[in-house]
This record gives C-alpha cells, sequence and structure tokens, in this order.
C-alpha cells in the first residue's frame, strides 16, 4: 500500500476510521480551543480518544480565520499514531521504525508542489506575516507566549550538508519573527554553533501540515548525524517528494500546508514574551533563545493548520515523544550496542516521556542488564533519569507491574548506581527557577543525575504463585457458567516456573492435588529439628 | 449504630448491598475454588469484585462437606472492607482506625458463646479433627501445602499477659498438628521466645470467621505489646464478648464460627509439606516452623469455614495488609513520631502493601520529608523496601502520580539514601533460593537494603501547566455541547501554582488571553543579548 500523499489524504481516513471529530461551532482560540482538547487528556480513557479538527476558529472578537486547525492528528492515542505510520498494531510500529532507522530512504527532489501555491514575501509578508495564522493559546492563564507546536524545523549541517528536522517550540513574538525553544543538548543548536563559527546565520524552515512520517521522525531522538528527512521516508516505505524553499537553500515536503522559511540569527538571542507550559507538566522560566527572522511564507490554498497538545502528560506529545524515544532508544541498545538480550523499551509518559525508562530483558548473561542500563544513560545527555532493567515476564508499560519487579526482584544496596553528568533540560528538580538557566540545566559541578536498576533476577527463582494454567482454565468455565461479570484477563493470569522447582515440590504439589497432604505430615513429623526461630 | 454481632448478621449485609455471590453448583476444593475466586483479581476491576459464599463444596471423589466457604468476605475491594468496618468511604475508615489505634476499648468476658456449641476433644479429636474443615487448596498444581488463611492466633505474652492478635498462616500437617508459617521479626515469635525461657510451651487458639475488626487488626502492625483484642474492640466501636477457652488460657470472641486450641511447642520444629504460594507472587521455601498440637475443636452449629486468597498481588491479603499497614504507619508518624505534615501514607498492592510505600506530605519545614523517611524505614524491620514522600498535591495511591513526582521532584543523588539492616522475610531478591534460611532472610553480614527518596519540591516551583480552572470549566460546557463521550476528570485537571510565579509572568498570560503577545515582542526585541547556546 501507498502512503499518504499529504495530511489530507490522512484526515479522509482518519474520519472513515471513526479517529476524528469534526467542531463545526465557532471556537475562541485565545481561551477555549486548547481547553476542549485538554479534556480528553483529562477525562477520557486511550481507547476513546480522537483527533479534533476545528472548521470554525475565531479570536476573542469573533472574526472568523478560513483557517483550520487540526489537533490530535498524530499521537492523540496509539491508535491514531498506528494509523499515521500505515500500521494496525504496535508490534508493526516498531518493526516500521527498526526498519526505517536500519534502512533509511532517500528523499526525491521535485520541481513543484502545492506547498508553494500561495506565496508571501516582502511587503505582503510586513503586513500580514504570521497574523494568518489562527495560533491556539495552549494554556490560558498561564502562557505567555503564543507557540507553534507541530513545527519541523528542518536545518543543514554547515559543514557536513546532513539534514535534521526537529520538533522544536517556536514562540512568535512578531508577524516575522519567531524565537526558537531550543535545548543544550538539542541537534539544532550544534548546527547553529557551527554557522556561527562561519560566521553567518544558520538558513532554516520551519514546516507545517506534513505526512505524519515527517512528524514522527522530527519528534524522535536518532544519533547526531543521521539524515532525519530520509529515516522519514523509511516510515513512509518510499521516498517523500521534496522542493526547493523560495528564500533558503533547503528542501522541504512539496504537500506541506504551511511553510515557513527564515534564518536563525548567530549574533543575537532574544526572550521568549513570557513563561509557558513545558512537557513536564510545570511552566518554564521565560528564557533567551536564538531568533528566526522570517523571510518567505508559503502554503497551500486553504492550507490547515495543525498542532500538538503538550505539556501536562499524558497528553499527544507524551504520545508521540514516547513512541518514537522508545523505539529510538531500542534499535541503539539492540543494534548499535548489540545486546541481543534487549526485548523492548518503555518511557512512561507519566514522565513526559522523557525521565522514567524501563528496558525489558531476555538475558543471555547477567552482565546484560548492566550493559543495557549503563549504555542507556549514556545514550542522550537529557533524556532518562529513572531507568529500570526487567526481565520478560514483566510488562515494561505497566506501573503495577514494574513495581513488582522493584519490590521483589532487586535490592537497593546491590542492584541501584547514581551516575552524574546529565543535562536537567527543563526538570524543574535540580535549582530553585529563578537561578541561572545553565546552573539549571547543568548544576555546577558535575550535573544532574540519574539513577539505575537492575530489577532483573540475579538467580533461579521459584515459581510464580498462581495456579496452573489448566485449573484457571477449568475455573474460567465454572465462572462463566455461574454466569458472573465478563473477565478481561490480565497478565500473568497463570502461575509458570522461573529455573527452581525442585523434585520435591513438585511431589508436594501432586500429594495436594489428591487432597492426600496429612500423608506427607507422616514424613515431616519424622524430621522434626530442634526449636529455633532463626 | 451496633457493630455486627456476628459473621452470620455480617454476610447478611453484604448480600443486602450486593457485595456477595453465593455459588450452589458443586466446586472442587482441591482444584476449582481457589482458580475460580482467583479470577476475580486477574479479569475484574476493583469495583465490581464481591464475597463468594460456596454452598456446596465437595473433594475429588464428589463427597460433599456440611460446612459452606466463605472467601473475599473481609477485603475482596475496599468497598468490602468499609463494609466490614461499618463505614462508607476510605475517609472513614481511616479515621476508625486511627481513633481505635489511639482509644483502645477492653473487650468483655462473658460466660458462654456460641463458639463452643459443638465441642471435639479426646477420641472425637484424634479421629476427625481438622479434617471436618473443607480447605480450598490455594494454588492447584504449585502448592504443597493446605493453608489456613484467615487464621487469627492469639497468644498472650507469658511475661505481661498483653494480647497478641496475628494472621498466620497455618500449614495443616496433620488432624490435629498444624504448623505455623511465622516469621523472625513477628510477634509471635517474641512470645514463643518468652515461653521458651520459662521453659514451657505456649498456649495458642487460632480463631476462624469472627467480625471482621478481628480479622482487621490481626493483619496489621501495631506496635509490639498493644493490647490487640482492645484495639479490634476500638474498630467495632463496642467492646466484643470475648470467652474462655476450654483447653488453654487463652479468650476468643464469643460467636467465633471455629476455634482450634492448642499448645505451640518450644523445644521442636517441623517442615511445612511443601512449597506455598506468597504475598510476594512467588512460591515460598519449604521450612521449618514452630509446631501447635491441637488440643480442642470447638465450633458453631452448621460453621462457616472462612478463607482469604493471597499469593500474587492484587488479592485479598494485599487489599486488607494495605489498608491496615497504612493506617498503621501513618499512626505512628503522625502521633508516635509527632510528624505534623504527614497527610497519608500508601502501600502499593503490587508490592504486596509491603515493599513500596509512599508518604503524603503538607510540609512545615523541608526536614519533615527526610524525618518521615527515616522514621518510616525504621518502623518495622520487614516492611517498606522502596519508601517515596511526596507532596500533597501527588496521590499516593496512584503509580503514575508518583511516578510523575519521582521524575521531576527530585535528583537521585541528592535525594535518595540506601539504609541497612532490613529483613526480607519471603522477598526471594537477596540470595539463591537453595541458600540458608536465616541468610537469605537477613543476608550477611548487614541484612537486606531499602531505598529512601524524598520526591517532594526542595523550593518554590513554577505553577503547573494546566489551563486555570475558569477555561476548562468553559471548555467543559462546550465539549457536552458538542455530545462528545462523558467526562472522567482526573486529578489535576487545572492548572494551579506552587509558589513560585512572578508578576511578569502574569503579565504576558493577560496579554496573551487578550491575543496581543506580540506587544510584548517589542519590549523583547529591545531586550536583546548577545548569541550564546548556554
Amino acid at each position: 500500500m501507498a502512503y499518504y500523499k499529504d495530511l489530507r489524504e490522512y484526515i479522509a481516513v482518519l474520519e472513515k476510521n471513526d479517529l476524528l471529530w469534526r467542531i463545526k461551532s465557532p471556537i475562541k482560540k485565545e481561551t477555549e480551543l486548547s481547553p476542549m482538547v485538554r479534556w480528553q487528556y483529562r477525562g477520557l480513557s486511550e481507547e476513546d480518544r480522537r483527533a479534533f479538527l476545528f472548521e470554525n476558529v475565531t479570536d476573542l472578537s469573533g472574526k472568523k480565520y478560513d483557517t483550520h486547525v487540526l489537533v490530535g492528528a498524530l499521537a492523540g492515542s496509539e491508535k491514531i499514531y498506528a494509523l499515521g505510520m500505515g500500521c494496525r498494531t504496535r508490534d508493526e510500529i516498531d518493526a516500521k521504525w527498526t526498519q526505517a532507522q536500519r534502512n533509511p530512504i532517500e528523499p526525491r527532489l521535485v520541481q513543484k508542489g502545492s506547498a508553494q501555491e500561495v506565496v508571501y514575501t516582502g511587503k505582503q509578508l510586513k503586513e500580514l506575516g504570521l497574523d494568518i495564522i489562527p495560533f491556539p493559546n495552549d494554556i490560558p492563564g498561564f502562557d505567555g507566549v503564543i507557540r507553534t507546536t507541530t513545527t519541523n524545523f528542518i536545518t543543514k549541517d554547515p559543514e557536513t550538508g546532513a539534514i535534521n528536522i526537529g520538533n522544536y517550540s517556536g514562540y512568535v513574538n512578531a508577524r516575522d519573527r519567531i524565537v526558537i525553544g531550543l535545548g543544550t543538548a538539542q541537534h539544532l543548536a550544534t548546527h547553529l554553533d557551527k554557522a556561527r563559527e562561519q560566521g553567518r546565520p544558520l538558513e532554516a524552515a520551519l514546516v507545517v501540515g506534513v505526512v505524519p512520517a515527517v512528524s514522527f521522525v522530527s519528534v524522535g531522538k536518532v544519533p547526531y548525524g543521521s539524515n532525519e528527512m530520509a529515516i522519514a521516508c523509511g516510515l513512509a516505505g518510499e521516498p517523500i517528494d521534496v522542493i526547493k524553499c523560495k528564500t533558503v537553500d533547503i528542501e522541504v515536503p512539496a504537500t506541506s500546508e504551511l511553510v515557513i522559511e527564515g534564518k536563525i540569527s548567530t549574533t543575537e538571542v532574544e526572550y521568549a514574551t513570557g513563561s509557558f507550559g513545558e512537557y513536564t507538566g510545570y511552566m518554564a522560566e521565560k528564557e533567551i533563545y536564538p531568533i528566526f527572522d522570517v523571510t518567505c511564507i508559503t502554503h497551500r490554498k486553504n492550507f490547515i493548520y495543525q498542532a500538538i497538545t503538550s505539556q501536562m502528560p499524558p497528553s499527544e506529545s507524551s504520545k508521540i515523544r514516547q513512541i518514537a524515544y522508545e523505539n529510538n532508544m531500542y534499535k541503539f541498545l539492540r543494534y548499535d550496542c548489540g545486546i541481543p538480550g534487549v526485548q523492548s523499551v518503555a518511557f512512561h509518559e507519566s514522565s513526559g516521556s522523557w525521565q522514567y525508562c524501563v528496558i525489558q530483558l531476555k538475558k543471555r548473561h547477567h552482565s546484560e542488564a548492566w550493559q543495557a542500563l549503563n549504555c542507556a544513560v549514556g545514550y542522550s545527555a537529557g533524556i532518562g533519569k529513572l531507568i529500570i532493567a526487567v526481565d520478560e515476564d514483566i510488562d515494561p508499560r505497566d506501573p503495577d507491574s514494574v513495581n513488582w519487579a522493584l519490590s521483589f526482584r532487586m535490592q537497593p544496596h546491590r542492584d541501584t548506581r547514581i551516575t552524574m553528568g546529565k543535562i536537567a533540560q527543563l526538570d524543574p528538580s535540580t535549582l530553585h527557577p529563578a537561578s541561572e538557566r545553565a546552573d539549571r540545566r547543568y548544576p555546577p559541578p558535575t550535573g544532574a543525575s540519574a539513577i539505575m536498576i537492575d530489577a532483573t533476577r540475579k538467580f533461579d527463582y521459584p515459581a510464580v504463585a498462581l495456579p496452573k494454567r489448566e485449573y484457571m482454565e477449568r475455573a474460567r468455565e465454572l465462572w462463566e457458567a455461574e454466569g458472573l461479570p465478563k473477565l478481561k484477563p490480565k497478565s500473568p493470569w497463570f502461575g509458570y516456573t522461573l529455573g527452581y522447582w525442585p523434585e520435591e515440590y513438585q511431589e508436594a504439589a501432586e500429594y495436594n492435588l489428591r487432597g492426600e497432604i496429612t500423608k506427607l505430615g507422616e514424613r515431616t513429623r519424622k524430621e522434626r529439628k530442634p526449636f529455633t526461630l532463626d
């Protein structure tokens, strides 16, 4: 099956799959739009979530925008993400991610694209510019910025030309100026630093409303230097058509809904206008950031503006990051580090899909747990504060299952280590929010920390204490015959052995099944020992 | 309202409240009974769980027992526990627990009780004894013991006479002999040690089928030396009638369904017949235990045998322990240690309500977090492997909420400490299961360990990144007007401040609400700084 040609084809498929709500009532972008979408993350279960297409967006005065606003269409839920990948299951998503990272496909340069149906430069740009876009206010009452959220910044390494696509928040400071919410360890920072060395600004294009594959890669963390547009084509399973920008030397997807071209200054930086909500669930500090001066805006006729709900997890932002980071880390540990026992990686949305990482292992040797923990903690300076290794029978995505492993498969003094040198990014736990930004991000002298926990079994364990499968199956028949409520079995629902199950225990279990346990009591009576309380 | 006079009155109330299933079909005690009940813990949500009354229990050959078996009636769910306490809400349960621990009530000794309607001694005891009871096989296929589970052992301190009621598993080795699954740090062990010093056995009574208050206290961990029957009366809110046993100097509830009297040897110990499932979710080692020689059995006419589902959490055992331990620890920290900021304590069922403990604080001073953590880890040698302090806006019972706090309110190197000297009880993580029991319980030379984590805020934090309440409320109206699916709001569902919210941020938020953020962009343009990536 061919991949989506553009966002509009994808929206039609979302709707066909009952994964889209069209909102035709007038909705105010300053106070109503984001809170309405927010409710699905604070009030619905994940399987009930959908994308929203707002067809009548107004400002406070009631003035209507022609532009429709699409929210939640990338990762409102795992089901939506799967559709964006052209997959049906989480396993298919993961297989495609691994395939794409290991086998990138080059994009195809074409001459013309719908992304440039309408072009604003010069006077028109000065007079209208970003005012044509009905940006929603994400956190009414607290947010002191207007933010672009599905904003895929495309830049090239000034030395190698390797393409980076990164999802960085853009804060709109003027109709022709955006400041870019850039973290220290992010790849765009390296491009900027190289451009600064060359004494020139960095050209960039910010694209909105692209096929999902591009957005999925944009959020991911692949190693520096990877051609990220080629990984996006890998996810799409085919080359994506790209066109040259009008005013900068950057190629963008030919069917983008909206392209904002410009140059990032390497001589000055500027504050965002205020505080803004972040993936941590807290408002972030007003900071100084690189300045993106807009040189040209192009868009499709009747373009659709796309946004992501971020901030307090779970949200669309924690879901889109979760699936990308899980696959990025899995590919790194399994293939780049070559640890064969790694089964899967889970980033918990409660941590913004950033801090709490669980690695599921089928260990071939005990050392694999620490190899995986040590590599994982080093993968990114910013990602992973609690990193936990578990066995293959633990569900790494279920916090109760992980807590069961922490409770009974590790000893803190033996199985935990703390390491330093991590960057705290927006994590507010390091220093008071009014401290210097550099100190908050990397508290002197050795930075923020991470804890690694090996919660795998260190030796053979006794069996899991549930009835054997055959008895649970028989009991389910009895349960249903009695007309008791419908069961949704939670794993594990039967007992299994974990390496240690002596013959003697099996013998006793069999006596017991025959109702003859007191016969064994005759034996234990003969084996008595002197009294002890040890 | 007067408390329940006996188990039968309580069963009637359970049924009236749609919290009981009567199973009239023949159910085999060896292979069917426990797996059937088990399904409600592996396949239903907690609010759908009920107690089971099996009215036609048979053995493998189909022989029917007169005795009915009651399971799940104490703590099949929090709702059932509440009913057993005569409460409607969790807050009422907690208030009653605190009241009872601080204001015990003496039981009332009466001359006669239904518990002694039928008496077995001498020849009858030898010939029938425990065979009259249809003990279920808890884990068919793995369990190599027959276990008593709601078994409240009542003993007296040989020196002070203080009454201990403890729920210890009894393993039936013969129709007149039970070995007692006793942990090193448990109170019965102290009684036994003192009896050994006096050169005599310890008298004991095992009571089954009592009013819930007695079972609730039996499971709890109150400090050594407390009169536990008086705490049970405190929970009941009135004196419970007790009668003297026939063959030992012990008083038991007058309306007990079943009383097993006997003496615990202080000269010999005996193995259990096999391995058995434990609260950890694993099979435990076959061990040597104290021997309880039965001297007399008494019961009500048509007595009901009561059992608890234990082993893999969540189960009835993890729920009954959870509520008791939470209240025991809360009372200790709040009143005995005098830490005013302690709001509540949560033991997670995923840890068997034993290892993973969260303390919710409204700190008056930062030191309270560590005072609470240090006291909590010392409270019991066996309880608490991961102990986490959180703030008052974190839900200590929701693992995602706790993981959110761990992700963004602590730094591992600064906010965690590991301590030693803990007893691992049945936690299999210390040493290989074939190692010496004493070494597994207390690995040489310094025992098992616990980790304490202060996940409270160390300074003022920025606001929580959700829209202010008024905007979420307005959006809910829009949501409902659109006919979107019914919302179940999850806390927090609106943003709130946490001490740090500068005037400047508030000003920007207000510009933003008016759609005028680019006016502030004029100001930020004038405040530019030289380029930096720090």
